[in-house]
């Protein structure tokens, strides 16, 4: 095949940002479709032809299209908020299901799409079985796992009907270089790094008890990069990232540790979320010939810290297109304007 | 109680104008929104109140909520087309899911809201196994019931983040007073009837085989009605419906008999749809005490029948706003305007 051409969306976002320099260095001719709402110009790699706007906005998706005849999807767009998704359900069914059928009707219409690329997430299990194994039936318990179990169907229905190929991965707390710092509401490496950056306290939900699994972005990226050159991941689904599993309490000190601060941590009430979200990672391995051990996380965090100590403290945005305000966490109302 | 209000979206249709008189018959003060997009304001019961309005409009709706502190809502307002929701999902999870979670936000920041009741569909099943029961894994084979599961499940974590009751209805190929006939992509007795009317052959999809249970309204109505009163159905998941199937041939031979016309039938290609779907209903049976037979289908379609005579005939709507026209059946683009 000739120099293959991928759009990439989201690719000013973290996932999205590193796949495209895998893509590009894979020798493909990238185009990176972002509206910047939470990812960042600086983040688009050299190489890359970038255009700012929505995945939701058909005009813009659909032109696209026309003008680049794409080969292959990757698309990364999307509000990852779980905790949040249940205050703002309308944006998130807006951003990660409308937009995510935009591209997949335009896909369809195109004709030149080979394969489509999704990440879906951990949040369609919900919490009902650990380790979290791809044959478990979807049960997802926030808004956000509700949107991409949809779109995960989608793309099975699409795939039915119109022929349309499909890799779906379902990552979990993905961290590393290019991640936005600046969102309160989700990324807690992120969260912790930026306020060391700003002389604060750690902030955990709860207990800090709770456990998860993190994954350095090296040990995600390549990988989703060449699942369109995978024919056997073809149409099938994925968990993806780490083994190795942290409470919050370990993860704050690990990373206090690479950021170089002293530990100190501020423990608000609980919030609802999901105890305990780890992942069986077998069938990706298998699939993808995966033998070589993970990044640990003490090197990833110093990679991570090394990349934000470069960027500089970020000031915590806050959303505030918030829908229902009723049992919001009191941190996220507290910063409310009226 | 004194007397509830219940607001019933897309009560100008067909299930929701059946329902609006069963609540007005109970008692209820009764408000219906719609938008007149499927149905008539003609349908609309004298006695309750009527705004024209989407339910995907935040305004109207948050308006709507403030103005009548509703005790109950009854959301039937939807764009119910299986099969053409391939070819418009954009619309379809618009309308669907976006609607839908406009109307739970309210309910939610309401406050007065004691139970939310919605009509999902067997389309949620998909053809994995027959007959359906509610113990199934969904796996929905159409957008409109990926949609129409993703309301469900927001019912679900609403009801666990908010504490908001729910009860849930999955009815399947109902039929009788009220219905749109001049919609030629769904209610197959209505189409029927319909070309009788026109004196046009029945078109059938497909060799007329695939089977179906068809279900009278009045077997429908009054159990929706009176669910927000049965406390052991809140937070429920029901298949409703009849038991008795007929193939697509029988149906066609009953219908003409009812409308008293020669039985003429035009076979076109088939489409991509469920071949057999029939539902298990012990659950529904057994929660609400029902115990006498179902509305025979003679008896229903001669129902039908007179007020569809009443009606007279109506020329065939065009859905203009196709996405995608790829495998689009050739009887559904031959009528699209360019």
């Amino acid at each position: 095949m000739p120099t293959p051409t991928s759009l990439v969306t989201g690719g000013a976002g973290f996932i999205g940002a590193n796949v495209a320099r895998c893509l590009l260095a894979g020798g493909h001719r990238v185009v990176v479709l972002d509206d910047l709402s939470g990812g960042s110009p600086y983040n688009v790699p050299d190489g890359a032809v970038f255009r700012r706007g929505s995945v939701c906005d058909p005009a813009v998706v659909d032109a696209l299209f026309a003008e680049f005849g794409f080969d292959y999807v990757f698309h990364f767009a999307a509000y990852a908020a779980e905790g949040l998704s249940h205050f703002i359900k309308r944006f998130n069914y807006t951003n990660n299901v409308l937009g995510s059928v935009t591209l997949i009707n335009a896909a369809v219409n195109a004709g030149t799409v080979r394969c489509f690329v999704f990440t879906s997430s951990i949040a369609v299990y919900g919490s009902n079985q650990v380790p979290m194994s791809e044959e478990l039936v979807p049960a997802p318990e926030d808004p956000y796992g509700i949107a991409k179990l949809a779109v995960e169907q989608e793309l099975r229905v699409t795939h039915d009907m119109f022929g349309l190929p499909y890799v779906i991965f379902r990552p979990h707390n993905v961290y590393g270089e290019y991640q936005n710092i600046g969102d309160r509401y989700r990324n807690v490496i992120g969260i912790f790094m930026n306020q060391a950056l700003r002389g604060e306290p750690f902030t955990v939900f709860g207990d800090g008890e709770q456990v998860r699994a993190f994954t350095h972005i090296s040990d995600v990226a390549p990988v989703v990069a060449r699942s369109v050159t995978t024919p056997a991941a073809y149409n099938e689904t994925f968990n993806i990232g780490g083994d190795s599993v942290y409470s919050l309490n370990a993860l704050a000190r690990a990373t206090a540790a690479a950021m170089d601060v002293p530990l100190r941590v501020t423990h608000l009430p609980a919030r609802n979320e999901v105890r305990h979200a780890y992942a069986d990672h077998t069938k990706v391995r298998k699939c993808f010939g995966l033998d070589e051990g993970e990044v640990p996380l003490e090197a990833g965090l110093a990679a991570m810290a090394a990349w934000v100590r470069g960027q500089g403290p970020r000031e915590p945005s806050v959303f505030d297109a918030i829908e229902v305000r009723r049992n919001l966490p009191p941190s996220w109302r507290a910063v409310l304007r009226d």
